[in-house]
């Protein structure tokens, strides 16, 4: 069935080898608590225990190794710029990042501690697509998307495949998964593991109200952008409209998607800290956000939740944590 | 050497029998950040990700799975309280737990929520070893007590016993380890099995400034007890005087002890928000806080470290994180 898909399982098997020993094999957590809260049972996979913060250096080390370029560019609010940067750290090739001037300061100097050059651009004016071509036109460095890339999204489905394995190890049967939702590569990647892995598997995809373009596009059966002046707490989710090779992969092996409010996405934050003790950024907690407030049945079924990331400004965390549960 | 110890290497390895698929692996962590700052390598033992959210789950589940008694009683500043609660929730024990008044809310709660009877006392005036002997007497509960006990000091040392292995597995040779420490449970099991698994080894005890009474127990070869008044953000870590038995092994296997300020405390747990992403509690936190302000040599050197627990109150840590780093 998946046959005609531009990453098959077989792909993500590969980047599990290229990433072993260099990513970390995140554990599998469960929480009595949350699953009180839910009536079920889920088994969370913590990305904020990756290398670099979030789970971005799983597809930009699987892109980069398989290539070995000279040098590479991308552009990326944060997450995906230091999952490159420590990626071609590692392979001793340079790098150059392009991120959003307003990026959270955290993946700013982040990016540039692990030896990245930055190039900050305006959001709401500059193309960032541009920029990095532009980069790469003129150093020869190879751009490395951060989404719409077959390396990529096999690189993100090796989550997927330990969050099958480790689920499998103890025994539990995976009901459902919710993974989180910007461009789609993390998703796709997922859900191209766990749908194999896993037969009879609804895997959905979660975003932030106001850029639920995945959602919508997948009960539209066509790719559908976001209206221009959104605003969300998920700088991690921004992205416009769904990539073309996602949109073809999630198309295929999605049960379909849901969206998150900005107080859904606070209080799984809280909750994270409080039962999981785990620092979960705002774009990383949608898919706990999305159980926790009843998005998708919960109640005696078991369910893989990917935090995908926990690169959040001290400043805002202790705001979010100040307001009320 | 250890024949004529309390606990030995044997009896850690029981343990970890008994509580393997019940008690959390935590896995071992490590950050290039971290590790630059220090100058060597950490290799870090996270048990904010333990059941009940500290190492305290290990030492309960061992001692009463092997009393199996008919109900239990303890007292604790909150994380022995929620790990003894656990235990018996899950063997189907009665549990009544006395603890200090103003112990942290999550603590008193977590302990609640988990099907324990909670009696509280006053720090300043209150015996807690009387109130807990007279529960027992009148309610013929065994006693669980928070460290002075082989099967608890056994049940701390499988924390020990895993980071030797899973360093091990990474290739890499542990020079010393840095444990919390106030009664001295957790590091007199770990030096019990970090001492016999790794030959050479220095651990060491780390205490709050204040509640040094190990450090400078070790140092005369004699119990000394803690000057009354004494503060310390370190609710965890306020035991009065090291235990018989922990101290009887401490004597004999830790290199030595140091202390921390609540500033190196913080500045820990402000490190550990950022580069690993995790909830330390104060008292959790000052393994990494020794390790950060140079207690000892860490130039070149490849160190283990525990960060105990991480039930901390929001507000408490909103707080701290908003101090400048």
């Amino acid at each position: 069935m998946t046959g005609d898909l531009p990453v098959r399982f077989a792909d993500v098997a590969a980047a599990a080898d290229r990433l072993r020993g260099v990513a970390v094999e995140t554990p599998l957590l469960e929480s009595e608590a949350l699953n009180q809260l839910v009536g079920g049972r889920l088994l969370i996979k913590p990305e904020p225990l990756q290398r670099t913060g979030s789970f971005k250096f799983r597809g930009a080390y699987n892109a980069i190794s398989a290539l070995r370029p000279a040098a590479v560019v991308a552009y990326s609010s944060g997450n995906h710029a230091q999952g490159v940067a420590l990626a071609a750290r590692l392979l001793r090739i340079p790098a150059t990042i392009v991120m959003p001037a307003d990026a959270p300061r955290t993946k700013l100097e982040g990016t540039r501690a692990l030896g990245a050059e930055v190039v900050t651009y305006d959001r709401a004016v500059d193309d960032r697509e541009a920029i990095g071509r532009d980069i790469a036109d003129r150093t020869g460095a190879v751009l490395i998307r951060p989404y719409d890339d077959a390396r990529i999204i096999a690189g993100q489905g090796t989550l997927g495949l330990e969050l099958a394995e480790q689920a499998a190890h103890i025994g539990a049967r995976l009901d459902a998964a919710l993974v989180c939702c910007g461009g789609g590569g993390l998703v796709a990647g997922c859900a191209t593991a766990l749908t194999h892995l896993v037969p009879g598997i609804a895997v959905y995809a979660v975003e932030p109200v106001g850029f639920d373009d995945t959602t919508r596009s997948l009960a539209a059966g066509r790719r559908l952008g976001n209206e221009p002046g959104g605003r969300s707490l998920c700088d991690a989710l921004l992205a416009p409209m769904p990539g073309e090779l996602t949109f073809a992969i999630n198309a295929q092996l999605l049960a379909g998607g849901v969206a998150v409010s900005d107080d859904d996405v606070a209080r799984a934050m809280r909750l994270a800290f409080r039962h999981l003790k785990l620092v979960v950024e705002p774009g990383g907690a949608v898919a706990l956000a999305a159980a926790l407030a009843g998005k998708v049945p919960t109640r005696d079924r078991t369910i893989g939740i990917v935090l995908s990331g926990g690169n959040v400004d001290a400043d805002l965390f202790a705001r979010l944590l100040a307001e009320a549960a």
